[in-house]
């Protein structure tokens, strides 16, 4: 009892650093590299881990409902024999003993995988996604089922923003995220087609990494639409996304793919940028209240006081006007690739069950019945063109800098929050991360950088200098 | 019951032509598109099809074992509603009324989808897989899912070849090609990830069609290895191969791929090839029997005297290199590709239950568990410069002419026969037909002609003309 109670104080000191404060990261968010090196030194373990966020989970997750369904009995198997690997000084890899949610469009083979939609009610796939099985495999303990809206692409659900209740956790990830900043989990599986995962990682004061479209595999995961689909990450520590993502990385591999493309498992060492776009978007005049803009403001201010050439569009004509054919149509042209790939298999749930999707599932269907494949080969044609014109554009900077969303997360619950600052990465297909470094009206939310596609690694080393140099 | 007895022998009249001895195309095999045009004038109508497809399926699958699933009572409920809509003059499209057989690694609904392996008894999905929900939805009957061998990759399992029960139909799409050769069902899906659709169409005396790569898309179906999982066709004759296909591509889409490329939904147009490139291999001299020799020979000989410009290793000193490099090392780098594409789901099957794996499925993801991403990579990118190789060597010659198989079917049902035929195409994403064009030992074998990436309807305008101009 005294180990445990002393692991218990380390862990409310861990998230008690001044970096979490200045950072507005939540305070609650866990990092689970720091556990794991106690339990290398067998000041904590894995068992003793599990059962504090356990405890959370009971004690928070009734107001916050960040999980669907929960495993706990496999988990707590699961944590007793990664404490036996740390003991004999063997465990499988860096994620060995980490508790993880797994978003509930994910298949896990032995809980159900319901996607957040009455169809799939108790449904029981027979195989653990791509993703699920690289960190079980590598120790990663499932603690259950996160929250989705229906399908990842509904418009709200019942989980609540852990840090004020009256406010959404964004969504589609609503779950993953909700867990990761009420500290239930240190690190959590969701998915962005539109903006799933950056914007809740940004609302829930958490880390959020949406690789490279394809870096990781979607394999066993309910898809919306492949060519927008990204599985991604949320945790409370930039340590943990990485380690995560490179272990799906290097473990499931993902067809068609370099996956993280040759990055190494450790975090890259931090890099400062030389130049970084600065990417306003239309949401900045329409949308962002003054408290959000004036947040964002300071960062760059921090960015330049650091040395860091910051170009904005009126700086960089090319880029304002790729900026402005992206808002004013290739937005348009890359849903239409979303609606036509929706078709299959959202076309057949509409036919069967009229009344379980929602509105907007409806209408983007719907949209798309009378698309031919020669339209949808021209829309591919042009993506093509895009994100060309894009790699032109952003040649010569290390990254675009932006929000992750337009502000912190709204008051209310039937609305996950604007996509508009989400758009650009997920349909052009870049690696992504959102870190919380932006603070409005009592609320974390996130920066936003937007790095080179397949150049994950390199990203990363930028996200960790602004991490460790902006506080 | 006159018209029902008229029908009948309608039927048999059909199967009796005096082309199908000639082309050595199954003599059960039906043909939908004529029965169609019987619906089109109300001689025939879609449930007393389906009722003698069920007779010949009573009749012959206790011995031929096509089928794993029957789904009588939906099938004949969906047959009514296609008689009504003949009788209302409103068929859905070319394919209603269309019996079907669906390969048991495809999802289904309403029938379970047992991948030929115990993990997945009984196990029902929520869902059809694309191809299945666009085919249904333009009317086409599923009669029932068809046997596979295990997880479409495993030796054997209890179908027999139609055309002489001591044989084997081929495999892994062994319940289609079985189903199509018997005439219990016009059509049947399959996938070729090596050889699994051309190399039993052709066995059983049918027409095999596998597109170019990603034309028609796996959503939905249980994979293999996404870089070489290719779905496919197989049927009694071109003009319902070609129906069929069209269908799924224009309804279903496939993410990321134009599909059939704009090709119109009619079998296009026969074309006589101008120049073909032949394909002997290495088992022309070290697998094929004199009889199978000469049957090629022949389709040779009756090829030039058409007119066609045959062109051979020997006088083509960049294919005969590409095809000695293709044998000797690209085929081995195509299959580790596999293997390290099989390690999801394949490694977490093997994990849990050993002994339920094939020998050959456990051997390949042993073979990859130390392969790294970045030799992944590697092998990604050398498959990328192969396909170019092989553009610029097919440059000029409309297709190559090659044998579906190292001759007919081999007697036993321990091993679905040799693959060297298939694996030019398959690993190469190439297009293909199995045309029923040749026979040695009292069995019908395919002539396989393979054709431009993306030039699907070009191919089959040729495979038309040969199988119309060399009986």
């Amino acid at each position: 009892m005294g180990a445990r109670r002393r692991c218990r104080q380390d862990h409310r000191q861990l998230i008690q650093t001044s970096k979490d404060i200045i950072m507005h990261r939540s305070p609650h968010a866990l990092d689970f590299f720091l556990a794991r090196s106690a339990f290398l030194t067998g000041k904590d373990d894995p068992r003793a881990y599990l059962e504090r966020c356990l405890e959370t989970i009971a004690a928070r997750d009734p107001e916050v409902r960040a999980f669907v369904t929960l495993g706990l009995e496999s988990a707590r198997k699961a944590a007793d024999e990664s404490v036996k690997r740390y003991r004999d000084g063997k465990p499988l890899s860096a994620v060995d003993g980490m508790p993880l949610g797994v978003k509930d469009i994910m298949d896990t083979f032995d809980l159900p995988t319901q996607m957040g939609n009455p169809i799939y009610k108790d449904w029981q796939p027979r195989w653990d996604a791509a993703c699920v099985h690289a960190l079980r495999t590598g120790g990663a303990i499932v603690v259950g089922k996160t929250v989705t809206t229906a399908f990842a692409g509904g418009e709200t659900n019942e989980t609540r923003n852990p840090l004020d209740t009256r406010r959404t956790p964004g969504g589609s990830s609503s779950g993953s995220a909700a867990s990761v900043g009420a500290g239930m989990v240190p690190v959590a599986l969701g998915t962005q087609t539109q903006g799933s995962v950056i914007r809740p990682a940004g609302y829930c004061g958490t880390f959020g990494f949406k690789p490279t479209h394809g870096a990781l595999t979607m394999q066993g995961v309910h898809p919306i639409s492949l060519s927008h689909d990204h599985l991604g990450l949320i945790a409370g520590s930039l340590e943990d996304l990485w380690t995560t993502a490179h272990r799906i990385s290097s473990v499931a591999g993902s067809p068609g793919s370099p996956g993280l493309n040759g990055a190494g498992e450790s975090l890259p060492a931090a890099r400062k940028p030389g130049r970084l776009l600065v990417q306003y978007t239309p949401a900045w005049d329409n949308e962002l209240d003054a408290q959000s803009r004036a947040s964002f403001e300071g960062l760059l201010e921090r960015l330049r006081k650091a040395g860091v050439q910051l170009v904005t569009r009126t700086e960089h004509a090319d880029y304002a006007s790729l900026e402005d054919d992206f808002f004013a149509k290739l937005v348009d042209r890359s849903v239409d690739i979303t609606a036509y790939e929706m078709l299959w298999p959202y076309q057949q749930y509409y036919a069967k069950y009229p009344d379980l999707l929602e509105k907007r599932q409806r209408e983007r269907i719907l949209s798309a019945r009378d698309f031919t494949p020669a339209y949808y080969a021209e829309l591919l044609a042009e993506k093509v063109q895009a994100k060309e014109r894009t790699r032109r554009t952003m040649e010569g900077f290390d990254a675009i800098v932006t929000l992750s969303s337009s502000g912190p997360a709204p008051l209310g619950h039937a609305y996950t929050g604007s996509r508009t600052y989400l758009l650009f990465a997920s349909f052009l297909q870049l690696p992504a991360f959102s870190l919380p470094l932006l603070h409005a009206d009592g609320m974390p939310f996130g920066a936003q950088i937007i790095g080179h596609e397949g150049k994950d690694g390199d990203l990363c080393a930028l996200a960790r200098w602004m991490t460790a140099s902006l506080a």
